[in-house]
């Protein structure tokens, strides 16, 4: 099968999750990486690529450049991944998306609701696939838990407490030119979301994935612990989110010892589900009165979902990397499906998709609502 | 040493935590089990005492004739403990107390603040103690935690997330005759809080133990999610706590998969320490930017609070009755300094007293205030 | 019920052992401690009797004093708990049996198997309890353990892993007057086996308890890695036992970051059991092909077993203490058995025995002799 | 920088570890697969080698044909990956190295130790490089704590215990056609060791990977418990490593509940280290009498090693692809290396070479020796 040509806006010199994005795309050999414009910095971006092993004369200076001529070539990129600070991802993806190229658009998809709205009907009108890397629902034994919940193994749903805790930003980082640290707590660049954009929108996303519920209304209460920090870095919201379901977000980038620490707790009627981004491998299930079950990646018995987006036997563990190679490999199989210029049912597919970059948008407003209003229920 | 001197009212049949309170009371054997009241029904209240070894003449058909009786005799009981349902706290406490007699009163204190706040005075004006078992705080490694947030191992504080789930309430119990389920989700026995008031009062109680804060503000989302049930069985509640500190509890005995899960995050801007019920041995620290560490009760290094209330050597598993114990062991400390009848100093003890009973009855009713008042912040 | 009469020798200032056996005697009651010799040295005897509550006239300077009297009054002691190092078991053990009381000896029980097989007969002739606290076994969830394995969940046993590993001799405290480590290193007072008798004995005693299979053969290598230590303080030991089962123990005492962790793996044709004695009330159980189990002490469909030596619910920890007591708890059973004289029936209750103290010692001489014969097969 | 020439020879349909051999390739972009041969079958090499993306005339019906053409082609690999079972590896890895092509060898090198010798001298004379993939020995935290052993943290090494268990053979799989299973149970395709040489030498690897010592002497008791299983299914085996130091090794196929439980625990005289693989992002350090310690992979303060070989931030987990990926990763630099012709010195390398090959044989070999002999002492 012929692999899908990629192009990458951003992700040049210093960068971290662009080279997640290209080993994710590498993986399973779906993809080519043909082109990229990297950096801001004309220089800078043509050493990047060339670094990463890019043909000099598709190194771009501006992404508007690649476009124009990558647009052109008969073996032109089909789809571009955007791994810029947050503020850019709206430009970028308006001008790939009406150049008729697909987008796979880091998270947040924008720094707005109407801006995530324009890109999701233009993606529409052009027939093009909008992706959005909320990558945790990559990983098997989410996919696992969803397709439990789905199926009724939990009963009716009464709680999901989700949270999502990092200690990185515990002290100042940005003061000593952090780059990482930088653009994440300058709203002009992040939005208006600190932490509760950068990692609460991820386990928003989580709690909405496996459970197929949004968020009705929610209560927040936001802080930034950190002196002359402009944005915030520790958010507590409580939610309620549809079939009168209650849950709790904690996000957090100010708790030392929590690295990645991602985790959802779902409870129901007939049993509980935990699953913890940190040993991925593992899904917690307690049927309700019965002994709790470790649930195992690459094990019999687990549904479909899991066991497609699993490559290795139980007990090798797979990581970060491979469930976000899930996300690409299945957007590769819809851009294959598209090839004829099909609309992608996304319906067809688990990728997140703009619709849940929207979602994620909407989330980051109303916390930020609500946390304005002294944590008034803010609906969504 | 001479044993003290111990009665008890409630804890016959079919009773759990009378047991706990005897089996803490006999550990370190500083107290001599002399009189009792055991139950409500005088035959089963005899016949109760007789099964656990009181002699015929020291089980009683009525607290009230216990005080009679034992107020007057020259090796009457020095001290009560308190087992019954909420809702009798207060008036078999007051008796006692008007009687001199100390009491120890299994939590919660009474079933309003307005009572806790009578009883308090009361105690105070005959010099006598009143212990409440908020008993998690008796763990060793509970008091670890509260020497290294103290010492400023942790730095400032910032966020205090503590939950406390279990499932047993999971299904509607109460409607089968379940004993313990009875009472626990009628308010007439259990005042106005169900589950909050149940757990989420030691959840609060652990996190003013270790850190010395206390909530100035919080803000609750209380659900009753089996049908019928007349009192909270779930509470998402957001705190703003002294000094600018921010918290979450979360408290449910409708999540299956919990036994008897009370777990507690401390996060300041030097450390983080996280401690659970469930593996109680172990405390987690992380000082920032270093290796996480576990302590561990009966090492060396702890502070002398974690090792006075050790009684075996590390890897040597203490539970949940030696943690009550501690409780009772310190009490037993107290009495012995009031004997010539001293007012007890509080502050030379960890033990809780009536102040936190008060303490943990207006969390409660902030807790059902703001909820009634549609999670506005409501000050305690 | 009365209160079994109860006395000990060994226990005194500075011991770790006896007041373990104390705690365990006191919790549930069924004991009461009247008299001890708990020192070789008379005034420090009498001075550690009175410091834990025994009556002036019942702390005797020596235990044959103590027997000479408690034979002779009415209220005599009916059982005794030796307590004291190994190397005087034995003859301690002898004379209160020849007195006709029951006894309680902690392990090893003698330090020989010659003594063992004396002391059993001499017990067996008198109709008397001689029990050896290999207290392991006393864990609700090892009982469930036993239970599982004897009614075919695992299916045919193969392989039988089982390691007790500690730290604290890790440097050569004896040299440095640790009262603790001066005797279990000194061949006069341990017997042959250093760690291997201390801590050995306890993991194979549990893998019999649990399998009911004993070892036919065994093959060891042992090492004393403490320069100048003249005991073993490390050994690796391979098994075959009956039914062509598999296994190995492992015991250190030098190995750092090990507390206390006695661990045993259990493997059948259909099934695999874990359980490790820092995290008592857990067994992990995992049928083949099927989903790992968390079975938890408390919770329901457990063995009778296993709910008859709990004493509180799911989640809330029972430790080593209670473990121990649950042996004191069933001896206490057998000894009201035997009040009329009758020869107790070990097969009606689970509490080891003298047997299983001989076990031990064959197991200790057998692991020796291999050695010291390059690790050749050696049978018990 | 030019991506290196790979060629394949197993790994066609139905294979697992060719894939994992690919993916390990790919992930950090340092490889180009070029040619294969993938399957024994003519016609399904060809169709494996389309379905992966090679071009069709390099997909050879034979490894002696793809030798012949590949090495006149100027574009032709210059590395092969050889993933057949066992037996095969020696005759394909020497045609290999003849026609002056660097071989990466699956484990075990060969089947016996004279082959193994055949192709490290072979290799020697042709200044080529011969890799083993003893892939564990790629996980950072491995290559942590080698760092750790070497720089005298633990100080003197006393105890190396190391487990790898599995459960997938439980059952007579072989019986019933599973490809994986076949060939692993028969002496013609495997070679005189069953579990001890597929999954008993990845931990005697590991063990003298971190440690840098070798084993001695071992004895070795072996088991083939499934009926008419032909080879050994679990391996019990004591050794003596060099500088006394004293281990076990246990290898078991036939232990449900384990899916790829491979741990090794190290214990000096000044600290202790534990591993496990399937959490390999964590490594457990205790320093003799402090607290124990949890280190990280992606955290501060860890060796270069370690963090050279790392992708991702902390709590990202990276899994068993990335670790397989980092042997690839080294072999490719030793390779860029080599170019000029010069002889590559692997003291500059940590990844396993022939010589490891060898020494994996000599264990084996060692282990069914002393198995046969009645477990007596066998030296390497």
């Amino acid at each position: 099968m012929q692999r899908i040509r990629l192009g990458m806006v951003g992700g040049g010199e210093g960068a971290f999750i662009g080279e997640v994005h290209r080993m994710a795309s590498r993986l399973d050999d779906r993809y080519q990486l043909c082109a990229g414009a990297l950096c801001s910095d004309a220089n800078r971006s043509i050493r990047s690529g060339l670094k990463i092993g890019l043909s000099e004369q598709r190194c771009y200076t501006s992404y508007e450049k690649m476009i124009k001529v990558e647009q052109n070539r008969p073996d032109g990129i089909e789809v571009v991944a955007i791994v810029t600070p947050n503020h850019l991802h709206f430009k970028v993806a308006k001008k790939f998306l009406s150049a008729g190229i697909h987008v796979i658009c880091d998270k947040p998809i924008t720094i707005n609701s109407d801006e995530a709205r324009e890109l999701i009907e233009l993606a529409e009108r052009a027939r093009l696939i909008l992706a959005v890397t909320y990558n945790y629902s990559g990983y098997p034994m989410v996919r696992q838990a969803k397709e439990m919940v789905q199926s009724g193994e939990l009963g009716e749903l009464r709680v999901i407490n989700t949270h999502y805790a990092q200690d990185w930003l515990t002290e100042p980082l940005e003061n000593s030119g952090h780059k990482q640290a930088n653009w994440r707590v300058d709203p002009e660049k992040s939005g208006i979301g600190g932490c509760i954009g950068d990692i609460g929108t991820h386990a928003y996303h989580l709690s909405t994935f496996i459970t197929q519920l949004r968020a009705r209304t929610l209560c927040a209460d936001l802080s930034s612990f950190v002196k002359g920090r402009r944005l915030d870095d520790n958010a507590h919201v409580m939610i309620r989110y549809e079939n009168n379901v209650k849950g709790m977000i904690w996000a957090s980038q100010v708790a030392p010892g929590n690295g990645n620490n991602l985790k959802i707790q779902i409870y129901g009627d007939k049993g509980g589900l935990v699953w913890q981004q940190e040993q991925p491998n593992e899904l917690i299930f307690t049927p309700y009165n019965k002994p709790t079950q470790v649930l195992i990646r690459g094990s019999d018995n687990l549904s479909d979902d899991a066991n497609n987006y699993s490559r290795i036997p139980i007990g090798h563990p797979e990581g970060y990397i491979e469930g976000f190679a899930n996300i690409y490999k299945e957007i590769a199989d819809a851009i294959v499906v598209s090839r004829d210029g099909q609309k992608t049912i996304y319906d067809n597919f688990l990728f997140p998709s703009g619709l849940d970059g929207l979602d994620g948008m909407k989330f980051v407003e109303a916390v930020v609502e609500s946390n304005n209003q002294d944590s008034d229920w803010v609906s969504l």
